[in-house]
């Protein structure tokens, strides 16, 4: 186990090496190890604290900026980093327990030093490893052990190259021989070959296999997990029946190495079946404590929110790493002046505080609510694991799944653009790998597509939230929710009547501003959205059509617009609580007011439309 | 010399092998062979089949997808390609005069097979060895023919470490000794380092160096040019008192070799200065034509407009390789459907229609665009060679720089949105390295940023227009240039009092309908900038802060938005041409009211807030 850091602040926050930063730093409005203490709290400081001395001294984590590592290499030393973080230990049980904040901290610790790295201990543990844990039941909880030693390595194989969104059409199966009690999973054709699987290129020995169960007269029950072994963890040898390969190079995360495979009849024990949604008795009788195939199905992906939660806090890791180089470099980079033998710092030009600030307030913003959405999802795990059965847990679970559904591409696309923005920003400089600005981009672009394109994604939120009003005209239910972000819209009606009354720029530097503003948007964009879509109806549409059709003009804009609010109100609440030092308002409220106003300018447009709608309520707008 | 292709229109545009896609081509409403023929021409179909059929048959040109090739490797390979293209001898000079366009088809086709070898021919011959054809005199032909004959590799030394943008500040002096007829060419310190130089890294034998030429009396003349040797051509081994090195690994474009250079009082001949627009005699006389300093630096950047006239057509190549197997794949790809059973091309959810069609549409507009600001260009530097001295013909040289420093940006940018768009809509299989999409957007990236960071450069045609505005509101001077992309502004307040009044959707699918609302926009636009930076002006802001201030909300938009409508009208002209096929004029117009409806709808915000203003006129918007 690594050692932790001890002794006080100065050791916790020494103060930055000289250089040429001093002097904007000298011009601080605010203590930045106020900041920190108040961002991320002394216990979790000195926590990253321990992960990156451990690993600036650990020769294995040296690292070689812009150099030109081979894909074997560079895999290679991504295994063997990670194997080393096992030993590191930086996280018992119990502190989990305690602080559950740790454990995405770890993750993000990694996710700064390397995605590829953060990323394989993830599927290995959150993914392979909590899927075993949650899907399984006790005759399973050896491999749990197993894999914290990294005796065996996991990975999770859903997607198969045909199907990644769809996954209801996924057609590895799995059939059950009572003569031996095993299973016989198989591939019918390379289109169902298990495909982009983190960890399965190389390095994993086993694992959790998705395919369709079958039992003896042919009846099929649906998708089920099953724990397999691919390969030998001696040899690495592919086990009989398996073949199993690397995708080869991708845009990034080249030190994880995603895999395919393909299962020909290969027979596993019946004990294979992670069996708590279902089983099949020794005879061939297949048992469930489910009434359907479409709630087992529910409950055997309700884990998808935890990968998306994940997503999003790598997605804001990346976002700060970037924000902080292309904010350093512009501080310290001169170009042009007043006059021809002054040159003065990027960062004093307008266009520069534009395209950058922003960024740097939605990292805050973002990095807040990827906290708060993980306590959530602690919750919601913690009433599972006590077998909460209650309405309001499957309440939970929704919420939680609407907000994770449109976090990760809300925080995914920002990251990206920001990325791209600060590579830009930096100029020619910004294009040198050591600069590292092209990596975080390269890496960061899986967060968009995996775990759920970012696009198919947003439409569970959206739909989430015309399930909400639908009951509401059908059954007059009120808006409610555990986590209370669905309830001002029981408002609705009136808050479409009001109107935006501020008279002065200065007013609008609250975020409390912009939170009216997105509240009214959120309920505007629901009723068009609602009406919309009973008009395709109307029109003969199918559901699956008028759905489609209506997604880009409003369902789109909808969630977004639905989860920026929810950030910004989080954001908006924390800086606002009576324990902010007095010394730390100001620029928390800046940052805030700043990520609410620029997000809500990218709604500009909708928003002069439907004033204009308001204005001549009989006119529409010829654009719809 | 290739042979070139013979043979009638099967061998020129052969069918398509039979594959997935036959059923979409099937449904097309016109024939894809009539649409190359008028979009390329004859002619120019057989040109570009030529150089594919050669690079197909010619195992150095093997491709090798997704392969991990090491820098080292891929810079060798590169750099032999490019002597190979050189074998080739695609493109006679008389066929360069007869068909200027072959020039940019040629860089357009090699930046097909890879961006990096584009641009390593891009430098040696357009950009060096037009530096020393354009910049030196008859003492400097020998250089020309051993350019084309690879004997000497060039590169183009403008940048340094801490200067790009501001060409004015580049450090790098030449002082003359009257004692040796020699120029000392001399870095002053590591900031003054030519820096970023294309083709310096490992190949480059000699460079065009820029640098301040002083006489004795230490008087400073500003910026120069000098032919350097800076490598042996046999060895590779640096020239005595030259350091050059490699930049290391970057973004993408790893096939080019990237340099830095310090110069440690190198001695050259007098006649290593390219002596066009000013000489030393051997005593140490400065002579030059031009009048002042200003005139002179303003010629000697006059190629920058070339430049980013190449930059742009690589863009747009860029762009049409995304676009064409994001289009293909979505054709193929199946995912969810109106049934379980039955699943539905991914191109045929209107959501994948709105993220890619407006790309196809846009390369179309831009390609067009390019080809014809290339010939303008041409036109430019036919009346350069024949001495033309007349005010149309320097209007002709600011007009072109104008649309050529919004031109870049507006494409690069496209491509940069683009290819992201293709990628993420591509799902997890765009993210495999061998599909491209990577490799393109990383290749396209420093499009963003060299020859001008893109933002940058929009000053500079904000500033035209200004500029014009300028004059006429003080001289009573009308909107005119050469190629009259300015002309209707002399309408401009009646254009600004015109309303749009198109009553239904249908009629919004004409070009022209976007077009007269883009001329309102510019107007609009052009108007408040000026107000704008007048107010800026009187409350006491200098000109260099008016500007700045004035950027990011006015002149960025403004410049941006003149770009579009230039090529929206362009294109719009190009397709209701009379020449235009019959059966091409459907498809060739919804292509071009698309481009110009989704450039349009960006601006949305601005059209609806402007509507507002002037139906409330006397109520500023608070925004502003």
């Amino acid at each position: 186990m690594a050692p932790t850091v001890e002794g006080g602040d100065a050791a916790l926050l020494p103060e930055f090496p000289r250089g040429p930063l001093d002097a904007y730093r000298a011009r601080a409005s605010f203590s930045w190890k106020e900041l920190a203490l108040f961002t991320e709290g002394e216990d979790m400081l000195r926590f990253k604290k321990t992960i990156f001395s451990a690993l600036e001294n650990d020769p294995l984590f040296a690292r070689s900026p812009g150099a030109d590592l081979s894909l074997e290499k560079y895999r290679e030393l991504n295994f063997l980093r990670c194997k080393r973080i096992f030993e590191y230990d930086f996280l018992s049980v119990e502190d989990m327990f305690k602080s559950p904040l740790k454990v995405p901290a770890l993750i993000q610790c990694l996710g700064m030093y390397d995605s590829s790295l953060a990323a394989k201990y993830l599927l290995h543990t959150l993914v392979f490893g909590s899927a075993v844990y949650s899907s399984g039941s006790e005759r399973h909880l050896t491999y749990i052990q197993k894999i914290f030693s990294m005796e065996i390595f996991g990975c999770f194989a859903l997607t198969e190259l045909s199907h990644g969104s769809n996954t209801k059409a996924i057609r590895t199966t799995a059939h059950y021989d009572p003569a031996t009690k095993e299973f016989i999973i198989h591939s019918p054709d390379f289109e169902a070959a298990k495909f982009w699987v983190g960890n399965m290129g190389k390095t994993a020995t086993h694992a959790v296999v998705f395919a369709k169960l079958h039992v003896p007269g042919d009846q099929c029950h649906g998708l089920h997990p099953f724990i397999v072994q691919i390969r030998d963890p001696k040899t690495l040898l592919p086990m009989p029946g398996v073949m199993v390969g690397d995708m080869g190079k991708k845009l990034g995360q080249n030190g994880l190495d995603n895999g395919f495979a393909m299962f020909h009849k290969v027979r596993v024990p019946r004990q294979s079946l992670l069996n708590r949604m279902g089983d099949v008795t020794p005879e061939g009788t297949y048992v469930s404590p489910f009434k359907d195939v479409r709630q087992r199905f529910g409950v055997s992906l309700g884990g998808l929110s935890s990968g998306r939660v994940s997503i999003l806090s790598l997605a804001v890791v990346n976002l700060k790493l970037a924000i902080a180089i292309a904010l350093r470099f512009s501080a310290t980079r001169r170009q042009f002046g007043p006059t021809q033998e002054e040159e003065i710092a990027v960062l004093e030009y307008p266009m520069q505080q534009c395209r950058l600030l922003p960024y740097l307030a939605a990292a805050y913003a973002l990095d807040h609510f990827s906290k708060s959405l993980f306590l959530d999802l602690v919750e919601l795990q913690r009433g599972h694991a006590s077998g909460d059965c209650s309405a309001r847990q499957a309440e939970l679970g929704r919420e939680i799944h609407a907000l994770a559904s449109a976090g990760k591409p809300l925080a995914s696309w920002t990251a990206q653009q920001g990325i791209q923005e600060c590579r830009e920003a930096c100029g020619g400089h910004g294009y040198l790998a050591m600069n590292r600005l092209g990596v975080l981009r390269d890496d960061n672009d899986p967060n968009c597509t995996y775990e759920g394109d970012n696009n198919v994604l947003l439409q569970q939120t959206s739909n989430y939230l015309l399930g909400l009003l639908a009951h509401r005209v059908q059954d007059g239910a009120c808006f409610r929710s555990p986590l209370k972000s669905v309830d001002f819209l029981d408002a609705y009606p009136s808050i479409l009547d009001q109107k935006f009354e501020v008279s002065s720029v200065a007013d609008c530097l609250d975020s409390a501003v912009a939170l009216a503003a997105y509240k009214w948007l959120v309920c505007y964009l629901l009723r068009e959205t609602y009406q919309k879509l009973n008009q395709e109806k109307r029109s003969g549409s199918s559901d699956f059509e008028a759905r489609n059709n209506c997604q880009v003009s409003h369902g789109r804009p909808l969630a977004l617009a639905f989860l920026e609010l929810t950030v910004v109100q989080r954001f908006h609440e924390h800086v606002h609580q009576p324990c902010v030092p007095p010394s730390l308002r100001a620029v928390l409220g800046r940052l805030s007011a700043l990520y609410a106003l620029w997000s809500l300018s990218r709604h500009a447009a909708l928003l002069y439309r439907a004033e204009r709608r308001r204005s001549c309520p009989g006119r529409r707008d010829r654009s719809s």
